[in-house]
């Protein structure tokens, strides 16, 4: 069976049809060789498969090429597959319907439909999106044919209920530990006690005001959290070390080089002027998770234009991705990049009807992009 | 056989005897069987048994009774029974060597020798010492036949060294938790970040200075201590709990009922004029463990004389006993309380040979405790 792109077809039977394609991560094999079966049939694109990803591109020298990329795989199926309708029609239901076979499938059609589009386009299908980032197929082509993915701007269909959500914010965790000395409860003094020791560091972090930074004309707000902490052998010991696990949700102003340093800045700056107890202290960290930031790009005259035909479906203005994506990726390749696709971001994942999409955002989304690809250019 | 408490045997002879029956913890019936027997062929003792515990007590109508308590179990045997005489005669080896064997040989030896002690004596034997308090013989005894263990003095036979350890500082634990909202920690403004809220607790007690407190002549340290610390659900969370575990160690000078109140005062006021975060912070408590303190009682007449006698052998002066004994269980029933017996505390519950007894340390306990029984009295 043809997945349905002939002309005239609507996006959503498009999209419900992709949903009926089950592809929970790792097992993304057959709706890859479908969409392949799909892109290899268009004389106007070159295709390339590596594992079950697909890059597809269009080569007609325009001045301008973007990138616009989404992910084929999904959580895993809760009854809810195969799609469904809702009873008035306005809704698709399904996994996949928000995160994100609708975004897939406005890509899909307009790779298609668009045979001499007026800037360049890169069409990414990639798999392994909703699982540990090692595994990603967008991670696997930036790390081996990185020049597929050469371009100015690129957009994510994830699900923003088709509004533009600009670059995203970077995110660093790590793990500070205060070093003290074990001793019997009852003779503390002989010890130094490192749960006491973080009181410094949470007063700093306590203090710490969440700054507004603004990148490319969006404004995003930074923050620097404690979001574990775990101490103590015995209800009888003073406790030689205290972990307390920090998260920094980094603007795209900053490199990761440079988010550390920060970081850093301000856990040694929270030991500044404290004396240190008679046993000893000593304040270590270890970085346990780090992902870059993204530029949104939205000062450049290509994004103004695409914000433009957003604008035009009635979207509201463009805001800024505080949650880390795969628009990192981009922002490692140093390409600025937007997230802007159909469905409720807070409908992803839902069991049973739980996930479903508005028609209306899969169709405001398909005139955006296609206003946007098939405008003159200068 | 028979244990040796004939005329002329020596005390070690018992303890070896006595570490050559097993009784680990809950295993006491053929120990508490044999010191029985020997009980029972005391005319001059009334013996009770209730369990695997014995109360054996001198009726002479004296104007003081002493309590002189020792418990008959051990931990897990490790290699170290049959006893053993180190080469050079000067240490005996084995499980209880120390904890407390050669205690309870140097009490079972008076009980059988003193036959008109010029104090009355109640001797108890107990089982059930080195595991949860809820099974202890001692504690049975105090809730069951509390008139058998009245008395204006109790000694517990505890390692020490054959120094005078005075009283016993009492120990509470609570778990205070901090409550929070939880938020993604990329809109950690949306939630109340309760491991920073924990910053005015622990800064608190680690301004907390020990106290020294004198009690009947004896000083306790006091200390107050963070020992356990937790909170945070994911990386990307803001953490809605952080309970610290804390352990005040409090001297005799306070009752529990006013140790929870300085130990919530502490928690209290280190929350006063501490502005509240914008998502809220309450601040609740629940107490986990509490035992009481005893007091040494070593200002009174009856103490002062035991302490000249354990001076008369060479030993050191009397010091506070900082952990928890069970002479907090005499601290109970208003009875003032002192550990006293032979073998280093530190060599107790050690592996092998690990744990050993100087027989002089038997020897000048058996000799203090004597002289002290047999003084004149006025």
């Amino acid at each position: 069976m043809h997945l349905p792109v002939a002309p005239g077809s609507s996006v959503e039977n498009l999209a419900r049809a992709l949903i009926d394609i089950p592809s929970v991560s790792g097992d993304e094999r057959a709706i890859a060789s479908r969409v392949e079966a799909v892109l290899r049939d268009c004389a106007h694109l070159d295709v390339v498969r590596i594992g079950d990803s697909l890059v597809a591109r269009t080569t007609l020298g325009r001045s301008e090429r973007v990138i616009i990329a989404g992910h084929l795989d999904t959580v895993p199926i809760k009854g809810n597959v195969p799609s469904k309708m809702s009873a008035d029609g306005t809704e698709i239901i399904g996994r996949g319907a928000v995160d994100m076979k609708s975004g897939v499938a406005v890509q899909l059609a307009l790779a298609v439909e668009l045979i001499a589009p007026t800037r360049d386009v890169t069409w990414v299908f990639y798999d392994n999106e909703e699982v540990e980032a090692s595994r990603s197929g967008l991670g696997r082509i930036v790390r081996e044919r990185p020049e597929l993915l050469e371009g100015d701007f690129a957009i994510l269909g994830e699900p923003t209920s088709a509004v533009i959500e600009g670059g995203c914010n970077g995110t660093l965790r790590l793990d500070v530990t205060i070093h003290g000395k074990a001793a019997h409860s009852a003779r503390a003094w002989k010890g130094a006690n490192a749960i006491q020791g973080a009181a410094p560091l949470l007063a700093a972090l306590a203090a710490y005001e969440s700054e507004d930074i603004e990148v490319d004309g969006l404004t995003f707000r930074e923050g620097i959290n404690a979001v574990g902490i775990h101490g103590g052998i015995a209800g009888n010991v003073i406790p030689d070390a205290c972990t307390v696990s920090i998260n920094y949700r980094f603007s795209p102003a900053w490199t990761v080089g440079e988010a550390k340093a920060r970081v850093e800045g301000l856990v040694t700056g929270a030991y500044e002027g404290v004396p240190e107890p008679a046993n000893g202290r000593t304040v270590t960290w270890e970085y346990t998770d780090e992902a870059a930031s993204a530029r949104p790009g939205l000062d450049a005259p290509l994004a103004i234009a695409f914000a433009d035909a957003v604008a035009a479906t009635g979207a509201p203005a463009p805001r800024a991705k505080l949650g880390w994506t795969d628009v990192a990726r981009f922002g490692e390749l140093g390409i600025p990049a937007v997230n802007f696709g159909p469905g409720d971001p807070e409908r992803a994942h839902a069991s049973g009807e739980g996930e479903s999409c508005p028609v209306s955002d899969i169709h405001r989304c398909h005139t955006a992009l296609r206003d946007w690809l098939m405008e003159p250019v200068d």
